[in-house]
């Protein structure tokens, strides 16, 4: 079903993503115009009713299956197996994110399955990777974070280990294996040879760490692990996030400029210049002095108000927005990030755009994500040549 | 300088990269076996020294300019446009991540190098993406943390609003601008033609906000923003980071056979058996007693021992690592996501491998990042084919 003049036209995509990291990666293969066929158990992948008694949908499987057809198949069961061999055959990507060996428990790893489409690229998203001495350990988004680091360095030094809100190990591991997807699908223009591509969320995430481990190098392992709201080295001032009156705003100094300007604006230009802060390194000498003397000024402002006034002034900052605040994105809705939709069961709902802006990537329409198996009989017939009564009958033998 | 046999063998790239997004996106290019061009004005990039007296390079510029050559060019200087205009006839790709509308005001944006090569790929990463009201913003990781939400969802809920310790704007932004990249380069085989990409730091991370914008829509805007270390929408439990004697560990109960597993490890059975927690959302209802009993277990034992029970009992569970973990950590070590090597002005450096897997990428040797415009003699003159004596000239007018 792939869009016509969209970047990948014409690439079909068998996606057992469940949760957030296989089927973010899926998502954004068909915003790219991939058609995208969701297979799950036929009993529904877990983020479909996540939470007990839902009777409906969650929002979660909306916002990360839009625009992908949905069929079910049993893989335990030897005529399940089968009918997805023959899907393989039919396919270019397969992408899933099993649990380390489960695919190959079923007989249907990659040693088969290119055996069977030396073209198919092979996409494993994995929490630890499928080698190495962590590569059993079970892997969700929270246990990912304690492992690879991010909690230690999230939260203030006074308080514990802080999980980064967003679940950043799911989607850093996500568009990690798309953009494999992506090489191995130009690779294979030259070879006409699929491959295995695996990405792990425990290494995805380490480069973000760069901040922290240039301390850590820098310093000899002296450095603070936790900084709170200032920045990560704790090398450059002011950094922080400052009290307003409506809540809070972030501000930056990355230059001298900006401290100068800065502090013109809050009508301090003793500070500016005062020696003692005259660069960075002798302005963190002084950080909880410099952080309260801006408090004092923030404090007497609303933060959107704060922003206007610096924004002026060349000076970097923002708002903290509020949860609320970012549904409702006036930016995100202007460019279309975030957009309404109908859905069957839910009526309208807001959802994501493509991130991934290509500008010969033809305009895309979204649709919302398939209720359980509701492309069995279009997929089952139009890939695979069942028949409409057969299908019936794989329903009944809990095949599909 | 290409490596055959690699994804990417025969294409050259344009990285005009600077502090984390685009230099990081340039990194994972040339790890899949494209040849990087780091260009950067004669007083190099601002990573490179970022601390004010610093004589050599900072380690976060070598750990993201790994395996790239490195020019200087001054694009403000009309002979260095006119270079650099040629240098974009060499070349597939060209990145860059500077504010919104700076290429355009150099005379070098989009329309005009599409003109000069139209199969380039000119790939943009912005904070705020190049249309919209917050175009001009000033974009930086903690500005982008601040507007996007992610710091309301970060943090306790009797604390302020929290930063994500990790560049997570940055890296995730620089991750989805790379999946752009090969997304276009894929496309250019269809087409012969090049395009536009671009990526935003605000959009590529809204979509980890996933689990807050299920509750905040479930929930009708009533969930809790904040929710320190359990679940961002407080539907699963056990969820959290407890106390163990030598530091923290993180638990999970994603299912009833989890804490039923859990229940029997810790000795508490009867909690497994009353139906008062019987499910996820009775649990959570009781979330600070449930909570508080496991605590009184992992308080006794230290991370790497509860880790171990709880893996032999299938239960997910991680030990919250500490930097100097991370560093060293063996997993890393063993599957090269960890690797020494030389550095001519530091010695022995840790570095960065590439967490793009891919079973057809010819093994990758990592080297050292470039010094400052190491490879201008070289570079110019295979090219563009300029003579030593004419490169001298331009290093004495100040153009490289």
């Amino acid at each position: 079903m792939g869009t016509a003049g969209m970047t990948l036209s014409g690439i079909r995509v068998l996606d057992l993503g469940q949760i957030y990291n296989g089927s973010y990666c899926g998502l954004l293969l068909g915003f790219l115009g991939a058609e995208i066929i969701k297979l799950e158990p036929p009993t529904g992948e877990n983020l479909r009713k996540r939470t007990e008694g839902q009777q409906i949908d969650s929002y979660a499987f909306n916002l990360l299956n839009l625009n992908k057809r949905g069929i079910t198949l049993n893989l335990k069961d030897p005529k399940g197996k089968e009918l997805f061999k023959e899907l393989v055959k039919k396919v270019d990507v397969l992408i899933e994110n099993f649990a380390t060996g489960v695919m190959e428990q079923l007989g249907l790893g990659y040693e088969v399955l290119h055996k069977i489409n030396p073209r198919l690229i092979y996409a494993s998203g994995k929490g630890f990777g499928s080698t190495g001495p962590y590569s059993n350990f079970l892997a969700m988004d929270l246990t990912v974070q304690a492992m690879s680091g991010l909690m230690s360095v999230t939260g203030f030094p006074d308080g514990p280990p802080t999980k980064c809100g967003p679940a950043l190990a799911d989607f850093m591991g996500g568009v990690t294996l798309l953009a494999g997807i992506l090489a191995a699908l130009y690779q294979r223009e030259q070879t006409q040879r699929g491959q295995y591509v695996e990405s792990s969320m425990h290494e995805a995430i380490l480069p973000t760490l760069t901040s922290q481990l240039e301390g850590y190098f820098r310093l000899k392992g002296e450095a603070a692990e936790r900084t709170g709201n200032r920045h990560g080295g704790l090398s450059t001032c002011p950094y922080n996030v400052y009290e307003a009156k409506d809540g809070h705003v972030a501000i930056i100094c990355a230059n001298n400029s900006h401290w100068h300007s800065l502090c013109k604006t809050i009508g301090r230009e003793e500070l500016a210049k005062n020696e003692k802060y005259s660069n960075n390194l002798k302005r963190c000498a002084n950080i909880d002095y410099i952080d309260e003397e801006i408090n004092k000024w923030t404090r007497t402002k609303s933060r959107f108000e704060i922003h206007k006034i610096l924004f002026d002034a060349h000076v970097p900052s923002a708002p903290v927005m509020k949860l609320a605040e970012v549904v409702n994105d006036p930016h995100h809705l202007e460019r279309g990030m975030l957009q309404d939709i109908e859905h069957p069961e839910k009526g309208s709902v807001r959802v994501f755009g493509n991130p991934v802006r290509l500008s010969e990537n033809a305009p895309l329409k979204l649709r919302s994500a398939p209720l359980l198996g509701q492309d069995n009989d279009a997929v089952f017939q139009e890939l695979l040549g069942i028949k409409p009564e057969e299908i019936q009958g794989l329903k009944e033998q809990k095949v599909i």
